[in-house]
């Protein structure tokens, strides 16, 4: 009978925090899945209509990782009104040599909002400019508050421009921008923080695009990483075709639920094109950035290898530590 | 923070016995799959190679039952020479209401061995003749005690014919009949068994056909359970022609998985065709056996509404017993 470790996440947030450790971990990952031998495959989708909720199921195998998790992230977004939150979710840790279950990962999402932002901070480091110097933040959620933070462990950001629906949103995310050392400013709408933006982080569930055409000048990056679903859409499908460099995590998965689904529907790109993966720009087998006045967006809708490579550095340190609670199967 | 509930074999062993309210629980499932609002996405499949290991994850909302789960299956084939189990596993338990995870069931695949032998015994329950007193199994696994086990719980079961291809094996399976007060004999080829069966169920992992064209004689029931990818093959794909009715759990799952893959594979049956589901006999919305004369077959490939069934049975019974640890995510 096995022995599992059990962490909640307390343990968790203890364990991993959003640091630069964090993003080269999750970096490792992207650049493991441009060379050989990860699997990957489908997200497994169980929707529940009569509940308005949904269950995402996302795994990889990482070869040279020596676990591999399975995520299950449920988003049930009536919950608030019974006070509770949307999202939760856990992760099991199975070892990659025999299968059998290593940990249990109670972490209600936690980690899952870790290595999302850490991939922004990843897109950043290959795709923005070095002397990016002001984000401009679309949303206000969690994901926010992350992004931004994730931004200033690779970039020396000074100022940061927050859009949000809701007023109170916003401020608040200015308050932990100041934590974070930044001059915050709110904008009245997404344009004025789009233009102000070296960096510019869309992180809602829009389901009708935040940035238009037209808007995006020489040396901007973008990270969308709001849409992870067949029906949100944070950038018009034509602002495909006018930025210089179009990046996504995994383009079999951004043409199922990224922004690039938006502009094969639209008819705007070519279904049969291949556009680099965020690995392989990593791993310099396709270019990234080329000038300073390129204008680069990055398509991220969240992949198993994310969600493998921090569950295995959580269990990594977790044993290291003796962190959490031990059970028998 | 949710409280989550923890079992392991050992509690899950003592709370669901193969018995009839688990035949039940899984008919009702089965039952539900042919009406409305069931959601059971395609089986995920993990394949890694690199350890002659896979996991296969499933799950299934079912309408009226409070809670779903998520099963992941691993198989890990090197294992043995570890001195370590091949396969094992671990169901998660959510509040379909909510999505929160209410309970982690550590049965290192205990549950599915029980949902899936209850399947066998309600295949038999509406496609075996009523009189039938002769079992006939093929294998010597734990599916065949289990599934041996099971038959006797739905057919008064006097005898059982019993190939391996391990003697040994086939000598404890047959000690196991007979501590099921049966009267046991050990057959020299799969033609000996299956001529003696009334009741036929196949329980192996065999890539090439077992039970070979022309062999079944009137009046005779086949459960073919053992196949559940798409390399396993126990039934010539032309004894899917000869029978009077075959039956799969899952029509699209049994075209990926079952025996009915190998028979479209050869173009034996059309890939057009509708075949009844298990669920739609047993709601009597599809005919079952018509007469004592008529040769069935079901194709069993497992479904996650077992899992959901047997999980939220397990899950029931924990909570009103207060079996299991309790742990704070």
């Amino acid at each position: 009978m096995p022995e599992i470790s059990i962490l909640n996440e307390q343990d968790l947030r203890a364990l991993v925090p959003l640091d630069r450790e964090a993003v080269d971990c999750v970096e490792e990952a992207f650049s493991r899945l441009a060379g050989q031998g990860v699997v990957m495959p489908p997200v497994l989708r169980l929707d529940i209509e009569d509940a308005n909720g949904e269950v995402d199921v996302k795994t990889a195998y990482v070869p040279g990782l020596e676990s591999f998790a399975i995520k299950m992230s449920p988003g049930f977004f009536d919950n608030p009104r019974l006070g509770l939150p949307s999202l939760n979710g856990l992760m099991v840790v199975f070892s990659a040599k025999t299968g059998l279950v290593e940990a249990l990962l109670l972490d209600n999402g936690y980690l899952t909002d870790v290595r999302t932002a850490a991939a922004g901070a990843v897109a950043a480091r290959h795709l923005a400019r070095p002397d990016a110097r002001h984000a401009a933040i679309l949303g206000a959620g969690v994901q926010a508050r992350l992004q931004l933070q994730a931004l200033t462990l690779v970039r020396s950001i000074e100022t940061v421009s927050i859009w949000a629906r809701r007023d109170d949103s916003a401020r608040e995310l200015a308050q932990w921008a100041e934590e974070l050392q930044l001059e915050a400013r709110l904008c009245a709408s997404p344009q004025e923080a789009v233009e102000a933006g070296d960096i510019i982080v869309t992180t809602t569930p829009s389901r009708t695009p935040l940035i238009e055409s037209g808007w995006l000048t020489a040396g901007q990056h973008v990270t969308a990483m709001g849409s992870d679903s067949e029906h949100k859409n944070e950038i018009a499908p034509s602002v495909l075709r006018e930025v210089d460099l179009y990046v996504c995590d995994r383009q079999s998965q951004c043409a199922l639920m990224g922004e690039l689904h938006h502009a094969l529907e639209a008819g705007l790109v070519s279904a049969e094109a291949s556009y680099p993966e965020l690995g392989a720009v990593i791993s310099g087998d396709q270019p990234g950035r080329q000038q300073a006045g390129d204008i680069t967006l990055c398509d991220l809708t969240g992949t198993g290898v994310q969600d493998t490579a921090i569950a295995t550095l959580a269990r990594k340190r977790a044993s290291a530590t003796g962190a959490g609670a031990s059970f028998t199967s």
